[in-house]
Protein backbone atom coordinates (compact mmCIF):
# COMPACT_ATOMS: atom_id res chain seq x y z
CA UNK A 1 0.00 0.00 0.00
CA UNK A 2 1.58 3.19 -1.48
CA UNK A 3 1.40 6.76 -0.55
CA UNK A 4 2.16 9.45 -3.20
CA UNK A 5 5.69 10.00 -1.13
CA UNK A 6 6.54 6.86 -2.58
CA UNK A 7 7.63 8.41 -6.36
CA UNK A 8 10.01 10.21 -4.23
CA UNK A 9 11.77 7.47 -2.82
CA UNK A 10 15.22 6.31 -4.15
CA UNK A 11 15.14 2.97 -4.92
CA UNK A 12 18.68 1.23 -3.65
CA UNK A 13 21.39 0.57 -6.39
CA UNK A 14 19.08 2.96 -8.23
CA UNK A 15 21.53 6.03 -10.23
CA UNK A 16 19.83 8.60 -9.62
CA UNK A 17 18.91 11.85 -12.41
CA UNK A 18 17.77 14.56 -10.59
CA UNK A 19 16.28 16.19 -14.05
CA UNK A 20 13.70 12.99 -13.54
CA UNK A 21 12.27 15.24 -10.60
CA UNK A 22 10.43 18.05 -11.07
CA UNK A 23 11.55 20.74 -8.20
CA UNK A 24 7.84 22.41 -8.68
CA UNK A 25 5.82 19.16 -8.28
CA UNK A 26 2.94 19.41 -5.89
CA UNK A 27 0.32 17.43 -8.46
CA UNK A 28 0.85 13.65 -7.02
CA UNK A 29 -1.10 15.07 -3.38
CA UNK A 30 -4.22 15.67 -5.54
CA UNK A 31 -5.16 19.00 -3.60
CA UNK A 32 -3.91 22.11 -3.48
CA UNK A 33 -2.03 25.08 -0.99
CA UNK A 34 -4.81 25.67 1.31
CA UNK A 35 -5.65 21.61 1.44
CA UNK A 36 -1.91 20.74 1.53
CA UNK A 37 -1.44 22.79 5.00
CA UNK A 38 -4.58 21.50 6.65
CA UNK A 39 -3.19 18.01 6.05
CA UNK A 40 0.01 19.06 7.25
CA UNK A 41 -1.48 20.78 10.15
CA UNK A 42 -3.45 17.16 11.27
CA UNK A 43 0.34 15.48 10.69
CA UNK A 44 2.45 17.45 13.21
CA UNK A 45 -0.23 16.88 15.86
CA UNK A 46 -0.06 13.20 14.63
CA UNK A 47 3.68 13.59 14.85
CA UNK A 48 3.63 15.06 18.41
CA UNK A 49 1.68 12.08 19.14
CA UNK A 50 3.84 9.77 17.93
CA UNK A 51 7.38 11.66 19.10
CA UNK A 52 5.23 11.59 22.85
CA UNK A 53 4.85 7.46 22.77
CA UNK A 54 8.41 7.05 21.13
CA UNK A 55 9.89 8.93 24.19
CA UNK A 56 8.02 7.53 26.62
CA UNK A 57 9.04 4.17 25.59
CA UNK A 58 12.42 4.88 24.86
CA UNK A 59 13.22 1.83 22.81
CA UNK A 60 13.24 3.54 19.14
CA UNK A 61 15.97 6.00 17.89
CA UNK A 62 14.78 8.19 14.27
CA UNK A 63 17.40 10.48 12.58
CA UNK A 64 16.35 12.42 10.03
CA UNK A 65 18.82 14.09 7.54
CA UNK A 66 17.78 17.23 5.95
CA UNK A 67 20.31 17.92 3.16
CA UNK A 68 19.68 20.78 0.62
CA UNK A 69 21.63 23.58 -1.26
CA UNK A 70 21.38 27.00 0.05
CA UNK A 71 18.12 28.51 -0.03
CA UNK A 72 16.36 24.61 -0.17
CA UNK A 73 14.51 25.30 3.34
CA UNK A 74 16.16 22.72 5.27
CA UNK A 75 15.37 25.27 8.58
CA UNK A 76 11.76 25.88 7.41
CA UNK A 77 11.42 22.48 7.38
CA UNK A 78 12.34 22.37 10.54
CA UNK A 79 10.32 25.02 11.65
CA UNK A 80 7.20 23.53 9.83
CA UNK A 81 7.61 19.57 10.38
CA UNK A 82 8.48 20.04 14.18
CA UNK A 83 6.10 22.79 15.73
CA UNK A 84 5.08 21.86 18.79
CA UNK A 85 6.80 18.63 19.05
CA UNK A 86 7.99 18.48 22.26
CA UNK A 87 11.96 19.64 22.26
CA UNK A 88 13.08 17.12 25.09
CA UNK A 89 13.59 14.05 23.07
CA UNK A 90 14.20 15.79 20.05
CA UNK A 91 17.57 17.10 19.36
CA UNK A 92 18.28 19.30 16.28
CA UNK A 93 22.12 19.14 15.18
CA UNK A 94 23.07 21.48 12.50
CA UNK A 95 26.72 21.01 10.64
CA UNK A 96 28.48 24.06 9.64
CA UNK A 97 32.27 24.23 8.26
CA UNK A 98 34.31 22.05 10.59
CA UNK A 99 35.96 23.10 13.13
CA UNK A 100 40.02 22.85 13.70
CA UNK A 101 39.16 19.90 16.09
CA UNK A 102 36.41 18.44 13.87
CA UNK A 103 39.19 18.13 10.61
CA UNK A 104 41.90 17.08 12.89
CA UNK A 105 39.39 13.69 13.17
CA UNK A 106 37.86 11.47 10.83
CA UNK A 107 34.91 12.79 8.67
CA UNK A 108 31.92 11.11 11.12
CA UNK A 109 33.56 11.76 13.90
CA UNK A 110 32.04 15.09 14.01
CA UNK A 111 28.43 13.80 13.52
CA UNK A 112 28.33 10.53 15.87
CA UNK A 113 27.85 11.76 18.95
CA UNK A 114 24.63 13.50 17.63
CA UNK A 115 22.87 10.25 17.20
CA UNK A 116 19.93 9.78 18.68
CA UNK A 117 19.45 7.77 22.42
CA UNK A 118 16.80 5.33 22.72
CA UNK A 119 13.28 7.38 22.40
CA UNK A 120 14.79 10.58 20.82
CA UNK A 121 14.50 11.92 17.76
CA UNK A 122 17.48 13.31 16.25
CA UNK A 123 17.19 15.79 13.36
CA UNK A 124 20.79 16.89 11.06
CA UNK A 125 20.66 20.40 9.34
CA UNK A 126 23.07 19.25 6.81
CA UNK A 127 25.62 16.29 8.03
CA UNK A 128 28.20 13.88 7.03
CA UNK A 129 26.88 13.96 3.56
CA UNK A 130 28.77 17.76 3.33
CA UNK A 131 32.18 15.47 3.02
CA UNK A 132 31.35 14.34 0.05
CA UNK A 133 29.39 17.35 -1.55
CA UNK A 134 31.25 20.65 -0.70
CA UNK A 135 34.49 18.75 0.03
CA UNK A 136 34.27 17.58 -3.66
CA UNK A 137 32.93 20.16 -5.32
CA UNK A 138 35.64 22.49 -4.03
CA UNK A 139 38.15 19.78 -4.53
CA UNK A 140 39.09 19.97 -0.54
CA UNK A 141 39.86 16.26 -0.99
CA UNK A 142 40.33 14.33 -3.69
CA UNK A 143 38.29 11.68 -5.66
CA UNK A 144 39.60 8.48 -3.85
CA UNK A 145 39.06 10.56 -0.65
CA UNK A 146 35.43 10.95 -1.49
CA UNK A 147 34.39 7.54 -3.43
CA UNK A 148 35.91 6.22 -0.35
CA UNK A 149 33.48 7.76 1.80
CA UNK A 150 30.88 6.52 0.34
CA UNK A 151 31.46 3.34 1.76
CA UNK A 152 32.16 4.40 5.19
CA UNK A 153 29.15 6.32 5.20
CA UNK A 154 27.55 3.31 4.12
CA UNK A 155 28.86 0.94 7.11
CA UNK A 156 28.20 3.88 9.41
CA UNK A 157 24.82 3.93 8.49
CA UNK A 158 24.49 0.08 8.26
CA UNK A 159 25.98 0.29 11.88
CA UNK A 160 23.55 2.63 13.18
CA UNK A 161 20.66 0.59 11.80
CA UNK A 162 21.54 -2.85 12.98
CA UNK A 163 21.48 -1.51 16.46
CA UNK A 164 18.42 0.26 16.33
CA UNK A 165 17.68 3.70 14.54
CA UNK A 166 16.08 4.22 12.27
CA UNK A 167 16.98 6.42 9.26
CA UNK A 168 15.47 9.15 7.04
CA UNK A 169 16.76 11.32 4.92
CA UNK A 170 15.53 13.73 2.67
CA UNK A 171 17.02 15.86 -0.16
CA UNK A 172 15.38 18.97 -0.69
CA UNK A 173 15.20 19.41 -4.49
CA UNK A 174 15.11 22.89 -5.21
CA UNK A 175 15.12 24.43 -8.68
CA UNK A 176 18.31 26.74 -10.19
CA UNK A 177 15.93 30.01 -10.97
CA UNK A 178 14.32 29.03 -7.34
CA UNK A 179 16.95 29.61 -6.27
CA UNK A 180 18.02 32.68 -7.91
CA UNK A 181 14.28 34.35 -6.67
CA UNK A 182 15.22 33.19 -3.02
CA UNK A 183 18.87 34.92 -2.56
CA UNK A 184 17.52 37.72 -4.81
CA UNK A 185 14.86 38.34 -1.68
CA UNK A 186 17.26 38.22 0.93
CA UNK A 187 18.83 40.99 -0.72
CA UNK A 188 15.40 42.91 -1.56
CA UNK A 189 13.74 41.95 1.34
CA UNK A 190 14.83 44.16 4.49
CA UNK A 191 13.48 41.71 6.92
CA UNK A 192 14.99 38.41 5.19
CA UNK A 193 18.66 40.30 4.62
CA UNK A 194 19.68 38.44 7.90
CA UNK A 195 19.93 35.14 6.42
CA UNK A 196 22.02 36.89 3.80
CA UNK A 197 25.76 35.39 3.11
CA UNK A 198 27.24 36.61 0.18
CA UNK A 199 29.58 33.04 0.04
CA UNK A 200 26.20 31.65 -1.16
CA UNK A 201 26.54 33.70 -4.68
CA UNK A 202 29.70 31.79 -4.63
CA UNK A 203 28.13 28.31 -4.40
CA UNK A 204 25.57 29.14 -6.63
CA UNK A 205 28.20 29.34 -9.32
CA UNK A 206 29.13 25.36 -8.66
CA UNK A 207 25.32 24.68 -8.79
CA UNK A 208 25.26 22.25 -11.22
CA UNK A 209 28.82 20.66 -9.52
CA UNK A 210 26.79 20.47 -6.71
CA UNK A 211 23.90 18.68 -8.42
CA UNK A 212 26.16 16.02 -9.53
CA UNK A 213 27.52 15.52 -6.28
CA UNK A 214 24.16 14.98 -4.88
CA UNK A 215 23.26 12.16 -7.73
CA UNK A 216 26.62 10.18 -7.05
CA UNK A 217 25.70 10.81 -3.03
CA UNK A 218 22.56 9.99 -3.16
CA UNK A 219 22.81 6.74 -6.06
CA UNK A 220 25.74 5.74 -3.63
CA UNK A 221 23.75 5.75 -0.31
CA UNK A 222 20.47 4.89 -0.61
CA UNK A 223 19.71 1.54 1.33
CA UNK A 224 16.73 -0.06 2.62
CA UNK A 225 17.38 0.96 6.35
CA UNK A 226 18.76 4.44 5.70
CA UNK A 227 16.12 5.45 2.23
CA UNK A 228 17.03 9.39 0.53
CA UNK A 229 13.74 11.08 -0.38
CA UNK A 230 14.26 13.56 -3.19
CA UNK A 231 11.58 16.06 -1.87
CA UNK A 232 10.33 18.59 -4.41
CA UNK A 233 11.16 22.06 -2.45
CA UNK A 234 10.32 24.86 -5.06
CA UNK A 235 7.00 24.83 -3.02
CA UNK A 236 7.18 25.21 0.69
CA UNK A 237 3.92 23.41 1.19
CA UNK A 238 4.43 20.55 -0.85
CA UNK A 239 8.00 20.16 1.26
CA UNK A 240 6.46 20.18 4.16
CA UNK A 241 4.09 17.74 3.28
CA UNK A 242 5.74 15.08 1.81
CA UNK A 243 8.46 14.84 4.68
CA UNK A 244 5.18 15.05 6.96
CA UNK A 245 4.10 12.54 5.09
CA UNK A 246 6.76 10.37 5.34
CA UNK A 247 7.87 10.57 8.97
CA UNK A 248 4.22 9.83 10.13
CA UNK A 249 4.30 6.76 8.09
CA UNK A 250 7.41 6.03 9.36
CA UNK A 251 6.86 6.35 12.63
CA UNK A 252 3.30 4.23 12.40
CA UNK A 253 5.05 1.15 10.96
CA UNK A 254 7.28 1.57 14.33
CA UNK A 255 4.48 0.34 16.54
CA UNK A 256 5.24 2.76 19.27
CA UNK A 257 3.31 1.47 22.55
CA UNK A 258 2.96 3.56 26.17
CA UNK A 259 5.04 1.26 28.40
CA UNK A 260 1.68 -0.15 30.71
CA UNK A 261 2.31 1.30 34.18
CA UNK A 262 3.25 -0.57 36.89
CA UNK A 263 0.92 -3.94 37.49
CA UNK A 264 -1.62 -3.41 39.95
CA UNK A 265 -1.16 0.78 39.91
CA UNK A 266 -4.89 0.83 39.04
CA UNK A 267 -6.26 -0.04 42.90
CA UNK A 268 -3.62 2.20 43.85
CA UNK A 269 -4.86 5.23 46.33
CA UNK A 270 -2.56 7.83 47.03
CA UNK A 271 -2.91 9.35 50.53
CA UNK B 1 63.65 -6.32 7.90
CA UNK B 2 61.65 -8.12 11.02
CA UNK B 3 62.11 -7.99 15.03
CA UNK B 4 61.22 -10.69 17.67
CA UNK B 5 57.95 -9.11 18.03
CA UNK B 6 56.75 -9.89 14.68
CA UNK B 7 56.09 -13.41 15.66
CA UNK B 8 53.36 -12.13 18.23
CA UNK B 9 51.39 -10.19 15.03
CA UNK B 10 48.39 -11.79 13.17
CA UNK B 11 48.21 -12.41 10.56
CA UNK B 12 44.97 -10.92 8.89
CA UNK B 13 42.05 -13.56 7.39
CA UNK B 14 44.64 -16.30 10.04
CA UNK B 15 42.46 -18.02 12.53
CA UNK B 16 44.25 -17.53 16.07
CA UNK B 17 44.28 -19.92 18.17
CA UNK B 18 45.75 -18.79 22.02
CA UNK B 19 47.01 -22.16 22.83
CA UNK B 20 49.58 -21.51 20.10
CA UNK B 21 51.12 -18.43 22.05
CA UNK B 22 52.97 -19.24 25.49
CA UNK B 23 51.96 -16.13 28.09
CA UNK B 24 55.37 -16.75 29.55
CA UNK B 25 57.48 -16.49 26.75
CA UNK B 26 60.85 -14.29 26.66
CA UNK B 27 62.77 -15.99 24.75
CA UNK B 28 62.73 -14.57 21.64
CA UNK B 29 64.00 -11.17 22.75
CA UNK B 30 67.60 -13.14 23.86
CA UNK B 31 68.11 -11.79 27.17
CA UNK B 32 67.07 -11.43 30.32
CA UNK B 33 64.79 -9.46 32.82
CA UNK B 34 67.37 -7.09 33.58
CA UNK B 35 68.18 -6.37 29.82
CA UNK B 36 64.88 -6.48 29.26
CA UNK B 37 64.38 -3.49 31.51
CA UNK B 38 67.15 -1.40 30.11
CA UNK B 39 66.03 -1.92 26.73
CA UNK B 40 62.32 -0.80 27.71
CA UNK B 41 63.86 2.64 28.90
CA UNK B 42 65.69 3.54 26.28
CA UNK B 43 62.61 2.47 23.72
CA UNK B 44 60.97 4.84 26.49
CA UNK B 45 63.29 7.41 26.05
CA UNK B 46 62.98 7.08 22.77
CA UNK B 47 58.92 7.09 22.39
CA UNK B 48 59.19 10.36 24.20
CA UNK B 49 61.20 12.19 21.80
CA UNK B 50 58.63 10.31 18.64
CA UNK B 51 55.37 11.56 20.90
CA UNK B 52 57.02 14.64 21.35
CA UNK B 53 57.68 15.26 17.50
CA UNK B 54 54.27 13.74 16.36
CA UNK B 55 52.96 16.21 18.67
CA UNK B 56 54.69 19.62 16.77
CA UNK B 57 53.86 18.22 13.53
CA UNK B 58 50.37 17.89 14.29
CA UNK B 59 49.93 15.26 11.01
CA UNK B 60 49.72 11.76 12.31
CA UNK B 61 47.36 10.48 14.53
CA UNK B 62 47.96 6.85 16.39
CA UNK B 63 45.25 4.52 18.08
CA UNK B 64 46.28 2.06 20.81
CA UNK B 65 44.07 -0.48 21.95
CA UNK B 66 45.23 -2.35 25.15
CA UNK B 67 42.48 -5.81 25.75
CA UNK B 68 43.17 -8.51 28.05
CA UNK B 69 41.48 -10.48 30.96
CA UNK B 70 41.46 -9.04 34.53
CA UNK B 71 44.58 -8.58 35.86
CA UNK B 72 46.72 -9.19 32.41
CA UNK B 73 48.44 -5.93 33.46
CA UNK B 74 46.48 -3.21 30.76
CA UNK B 75 46.95 -0.20 33.74
CA UNK B 76 50.90 -1.52 34.41
CA UNK B 77 51.41 -1.07 30.55
CA UNK B 78 50.37 2.46 30.56
CA UNK B 79 52.25 3.58 33.49
CA UNK B 80 55.50 1.54 31.88
CA UNK B 81 55.36 1.58 28.48
CA UNK B 82 54.00 5.57 28.79
CA UNK B 83 56.21 6.75 31.42
CA UNK B 84 57.23 10.14 31.35
CA UNK B 85 55.62 10.85 27.89
CA UNK B 86 54.23 14.34 27.67
CA UNK B 87 50.69 14.03 28.62
CA UNK B 88 49.51 16.80 26.34
CA UNK B 89 49.18 14.91 23.39
CA UNK B 90 48.45 11.23 24.73
CA UNK B 91 44.94 10.54 26.03
CA UNK B 92 44.31 7.46 28.15
CA UNK B 93 40.26 6.51 27.71
CA UNK B 94 39.02 3.41 30.15
CA UNK B 95 36.46 1.94 29.12
CA UNK B 96 34.10 0.64 31.66
CA UNK B 97 30.75 -0.72 32.22
CA UNK B 98 28.57 1.01 29.97
CA UNK B 99 25.94 3.57 31.25
CA UNK B 100 22.83 4.31 30.40
CA UNK B 101 23.46 7.06 28.19
CA UNK B 102 25.75 4.91 26.31
CA UNK B 103 23.88 1.90 26.13
CA UNK B 104 21.10 4.23 24.72
CA UNK B 105 23.34 4.47 21.56
CA UNK B 106 24.98 2.11 19.07
CA UNK B 107 28.04 0.40 20.38
CA UNK B 108 30.94 2.70 18.91
CA UNK B 109 29.11 5.62 20.25
CA UNK B 110 30.73 6.17 23.27
CA UNK B 111 34.20 5.49 22.03
CA UNK B 112 34.33 7.49 18.73
CA UNK B 113 34.94 10.76 20.51
CA UNK B 114 38.06 9.23 22.27
CA UNK B 115 39.84 8.44 18.75
CA UNK B 116 42.96 10.78 18.59
CA UNK B 117 43.12 13.82 16.78
CA UNK B 118 46.04 14.91 14.71
CA UNK B 119 49.03 15.21 16.72
CA UNK B 120 47.68 12.63 19.72
CA UNK B 121 48.39 9.46 20.76
CA UNK B 122 45.34 8.07 22.25
CA UNK B 123 45.51 4.76 24.32
CA UNK B 124 41.87 2.53 24.76
CA UNK B 125 41.96 0.71 28.24
CA UNK B 126 39.64 -2.07 27.25
CA UNK B 127 37.80 -0.36 24.01
CA UNK B 128 34.52 -1.38 21.86
CA UNK B 129 36.24 -5.09 21.72
CA UNK B 130 34.31 -4.84 25.23
CA UNK B 131 31.13 -5.36 22.92
CA UNK B 132 32.46 -8.45 21.34
CA UNK B 133 33.83 -10.21 24.13
CA UNK B 134 31.72 -9.64 27.97
CA UNK B 135 28.58 -9.17 26.15
CA UNK B 136 28.99 -12.31 24.24
CA UNK B 137 30.00 -14.75 27.41
CA UNK B 138 27.16 -13.27 29.20
CA UNK B 139 24.76 -13.09 27.02
CA UNK B 140 23.93 -9.75 26.76
CA UNK B 141 23.25 -9.81 22.96
CA UNK B 142 22.51 -12.75 21.22
CA UNK B 143 24.92 -14.63 18.49
CA UNK B 144 23.70 -12.64 15.27
CA UNK B 145 24.37 -9.27 17.13
CA UNK B 146 27.79 -9.95 18.15
CA UNK B 147 28.99 -11.50 14.77
CA UNK B 148 27.17 -8.43 12.84
CA UNK B 149 29.58 -6.58 15.08
CA UNK B 150 33.21 -7.53 13.78
CA UNK B 151 31.89 -6.19 10.52
CA UNK B 152 30.95 -3.02 12.58
CA UNK B 153 34.50 -2.85 13.68
CA UNK B 154 36.30 -3.65 10.67
CA UNK B 155 34.26 -0.98 9.17
CA UNK B 156 35.14 1.52 11.60
CA UNK B 157 38.38 1.14 12.10
CA UNK B 158 38.78 1.04 7.99
CA UNK B 159 36.86 4.15 8.59
CA UNK B 160 40.14 5.45 11.12
CA UNK B 161 42.56 4.45 8.73
CA UNK B 162 41.59 5.90 5.51
CA UNK B 163 41.12 9.07 7.06
CA UNK B 164 44.45 9.20 8.50
CA UNK B 165 44.84 7.01 12.09
CA UNK B 166 47.38 4.34 12.64
CA UNK B 167 45.87 1.81 14.88
CA UNK B 168 47.70 -0.72 16.96
CA UNK B 169 45.80 -3.23 18.68
CA UNK B 170 47.46 -5.54 21.91
CA UNK B 171 45.73 -8.37 23.57
CA UNK B 172 47.84 -8.73 26.93
CA UNK B 173 48.03 -12.60 26.83
CA UNK B 174 48.13 -14.07 30.44
CA UNK B 175 47.86 -17.54 31.23
CA UNK B 176 44.89 -19.01 33.54
CA UNK B 177 47.55 -19.88 36.64
CA UNK B 178 49.14 -16.33 36.12
CA UNK B 179 45.24 -14.86 36.73
CA UNK B 180 45.48 -17.50 39.73
CA UNK B 181 48.69 -15.70 41.26
CA UNK B 182 48.09 -12.26 40.72
CA UNK B 183 43.89 -12.60 42.36
CA UNK B 184 45.36 -14.32 44.83
CA UNK B 185 47.70 -10.86 45.84
CA UNK B 186 45.06 -8.84 45.30
CA UNK B 187 43.46 -10.57 47.99
CA UNK B 188 47.11 -11.09 50.47
CA UNK B 189 48.76 -8.13 49.74
CA UNK B 190 47.38 -5.30 51.92
CA UNK B 191 49.08 -2.92 49.16
CA UNK B 192 46.94 -4.36 46.53
CA UNK B 193 43.92 -5.09 48.05
CA UNK B 194 42.14 -1.79 46.77
CA UNK B 195 42.73 -3.85 43.12
CA UNK B 196 40.27 -6.62 44.37
CA UNK B 197 37.16 -7.04 42.86
CA UNK B 198 34.56 -9.50 43.72
CA UNK B 199 33.20 -9.68 40.12
CA UNK B 200 36.94 -10.41 38.90
CA UNK B 201 36.05 -14.43 41.01
CA UNK B 202 33.22 -14.57 38.58
CA UNK B 203 35.05 -13.21 35.71
CA UNK B 204 37.58 -16.26 36.36
CA UNK B 205 34.76 -19.00 36.25
CA UNK B 206 34.19 -17.62 32.50
CA UNK B 207 38.24 -17.72 31.77
CA UNK B 208 37.86 -20.48 28.56
CA UNK B 209 34.59 -18.95 27.30
CA UNK B 210 36.95 -15.36 26.98
CA UNK B 211 39.43 -17.28 25.19
CA UNK B 212 37.02 -18.24 22.57
CA UNK B 213 35.80 -15.12 22.60
CA UNK B 214 38.90 -13.58 22.22
CA UNK B 215 40.61 -15.88 19.36
CA UNK B 216 37.04 -14.98 17.68
CA UNK B 217 37.57 -11.86 17.79
CA UNK B 218 41.56 -11.20 17.00
CA UNK B 219 40.78 -13.19 13.84
CA UNK B 220 38.13 -11.23 12.65
CA UNK B 221 39.28 -8.07 13.02
CA UNK B 222 43.33 -8.69 12.30
CA UNK B 223 44.18 -6.14 9.50
CA UNK B 224 46.99 -4.59 8.03
CA UNK B 225 45.76 -0.99 9.02
CA UNK B 226 44.81 -2.12 11.96
CA UNK B 227 46.67 -5.14 13.51
CA UNK B 228 46.71 -7.36 16.59
CA UNK B 229 49.39 -7.88 18.80
CA UNK B 230 49.15 -11.54 21.28
CA UNK B 231 51.33 -10.10 23.84
CA UNK B 232 53.12 -12.49 26.37
CA UNK B 233 51.95 -10.56 29.32
CA UNK B 234 52.68 -13.38 32.42
CA UNK B 235 56.01 -11.27 32.39
CA UNK B 236 55.50 -8.18 32.87
CA UNK B 237 59.15 -6.86 31.63
CA UNK B 238 58.60 -8.17 28.72
CA UNK B 239 55.33 -7.85 27.84
CA UNK B 240 56.29 -3.39 28.39
CA UNK B 241 59.51 -4.84 26.29
CA UNK B 242 57.11 -5.77 22.99
CA UNK B 243 54.54 -3.18 23.69
CA UNK B 244 57.59 -0.77 23.45
CA UNK B 245 59.05 -2.54 20.75
CA UNK B 246 56.42 -2.48 18.48
CA UNK B 247 55.25 0.83 19.11
CA UNK B 248 58.85 2.53 18.40
CA UNK B 249 59.04 0.70 15.24
CA UNK B 250 55.29 1.94 14.10
CA UNK B 251 56.52 5.67 15.43
CA UNK B 252 59.68 5.34 13.32
CA UNK B 253 58.06 3.97 10.60
CA UNK B 254 55.24 7.49 10.11
CA UNK B 255 58.76 9.48 9.22
CA UNK B 256 57.57 12.37 11.64
CA UNK B 257 59.38 15.37 11.00
CA UNK B 258 59.33 18.24 13.17
CA UNK B 259 57.66 21.28 11.38
CA UNK B 260 60.25 23.88 9.62
CA UNK B 261 59.79 27.06 11.63
CA UNK B 262 59.10 30.33 9.23
CA UNK B 263 61.24 31.14 6.44
CA UNK B 264 63.65 33.47 7.52
CA UNK B 265 63.41 33.15 11.66
CA UNK B 266 67.29 32.43 11.86
CA UNK B 267 67.95 36.24 10.92
CA UNK B 268 65.70 37.16 13.70
CA UNK B 269 66.61 39.29 16.36
CA UNK B 270 64.57 39.43 19.38
CA UNK B 271 64.76 42.91 20.95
Amino acid sequence: MGTFTDRYLVEPGEKVRLADFDPRDTKPFGGDKDEGRARVAKLNARLEELQEALYAEGRHRLLVVLQGMDSSGKDGTIRSVFDGVNPQGVKVACFKKPTPPELAHDFLWRVHPHTPACGEIAIWNRSHYEDVLITRVHELVNETCWKRRYEHIRAFEALLADEGTTILKFFLHIGKDEQRQRLQERIDDPKKRWKWNKADLEERRHFDDYRAAYEDALSATAAEHAPWYVVPADRNWYRDLVISEVLVATLEKLDIRLPPGDPGIEDLKVT
